[in-house]
């Protein structure tokens, strides 16, 4: 668990968006910035009992599953990064349907799609 | 998808368990039964885009997020049966606590340690 | 809406189980006593734009997407008092799989049927 | 349960906006799309259990309750469609109140609001 | 209790918006507008037994939690107007991350920050 | 925020709980617990921007409406600890009733009444 938690979130968010990010967390919330960067990315995220992929398209599950656009459309692109494909996210987003029901499944799609545009696009 | 339905349940929940699982949803709901074997298992599990591991570790930390206990004992069960290790299950449930909350990652181990206890000692 | 709130709860609970409910209710919190008599059966329920059958079917739903089983067990049986057939209940019980997810509508059937056994036990 | 799925979707949805519809969920997902012609429409709206009114009443009040915006919107039109009159979809949308909280049954109406506008002035 | 509905509403929401509070909620819906200031305001906010700030607070917090962004927003400026500080309500919604999950909070603190620029450029 | 996170956790569980509790928490999962002691007491309850017993009824207000009756439990005592009254907790679970629904309110109070019979009874 030594590596730094700003090291860590930039595998996931991606190096070039890593200063927007943590200046947006610092406007928010200072506090939040730092629980983000120390516990969430410093120590959760650091371990490597699972591979990024993996984490990744956990992260998508759970974020659909919540309903939680915003941050969902982060963890589409974060998985993009750690090597899943489209087809694989899709696929975790249709299972969304089985567990946390239809309308969840379908606004994950949605976010992912525009997400995607975005990653793919830069 | 030609794989049916009852051959990819029994993947998931184990060969040895598929009949009782069936006997209890029969007795359940005989259309909820049909549903989990025709579109569950036989449509969104059948697809081979993702691994039986990752499916599972999906399906866990969706299970977990959404506090659905029951459901969640099953499929700690069945990504042990994909080859994912305890210490696998813990790093995802430990993400439950950044996503949905301490109270459902502390649930989600709880319900954990009950499911693998009979599972290893089964 | 002038049917006081004790008539109208009694419609829904049964007349025989209205004293035992609002002892329950009382040796809660007197305060929610008050609030449900007053407001959830004096005025919510008491409206005639929706009969007794579609309203109780209505409360099956949404308490079944929300979990709440303890309440679902109680509307259960309102909606056979207001003349719902088994079947019927099941059928609302399985589109919440659309909508909530499999588990809920699982864990709802299960409710359903020991709510039922009680009730045509009774 | 012998009616095509597309046949049961148009019944809610509108014939008129079938095409429509099928065309936003085949790019949104051409798999998601396939279940929902073929599960939610082609299975479980497809029984005569229920009537259609009941059945589009009781998916508002699943909608409502999980906070669910856009197939809410949906859903209140399938409603009217089904022969639900405003006042009735209202009701239940207050019984949301009781069962999710305030905050629901106001977003709810909202879009109720606003789905009726479109509707009405169709 | 003998306070009445409509003034107990302008302590928390600002003497100065209650009237077009009111409007807008009878637009919506006359029913629901007559449950939020006969029960909501007359009944529950109408009690002694908490002070205004810690009410208001316990609010934000539940609306934080249950991702409820509009009505928070109102909260959010009723807590300051019944003297919380902007420090206390970002430590309340911190404390929404350890208890509802990081993507609540994070939605809270963009809501609060929204409302604050609003409240005090009045 | 200098003050550790055991001893900020001994004042809202009890000093005299605080080594059973650790104890179960380190069985349950060691890094579930060294995040409860390092990033929840050692850091989010560490600050004295709110006073305890606000705190305490703020995280009651949160676990109602979450429906996390486990940790519901443990924090109705937290808030008996800080100085809240029963009629203080019972008045935050009512106000829960307006923004999460009835039946969460119903059971938060439920769980309530078994956690005071507990403190008090110690």
């Amino acid at each position: 668990m030594s590596e730094p938690g700003p090291d860590v979130m930039a595998r996931f968010v991606g190096a070039e968006n890593l200063d927007r990010g943590r200046d947006y967390l610092e406007q928010l919330d200072p506090e939040l910035h730092r629980y983000i960067i120390d516990f969430v990315y410093g120590e959760v995220y650091a371990g490597d009992v699972l591979d990024g992929k993996t984490r990744a398209l956990c992260t998508v599950a759970m974020l659909a599953s919540l309903d939680q656009q915003l941050q969902l459309g982060v963890y589409v692109q974060a998985a993009r990064r750690q090597g899943a494909t489209e087809e694989e996210i899709r696929e975790v987003l249709r299972q969304v349907a089985v567990y946390a029901g239809f309308p969840s499944a379908w606004n994950a799609l949605a976010t992912m799609k525009a997400a995607l545009d975005r990653f793919d696009g830069a």
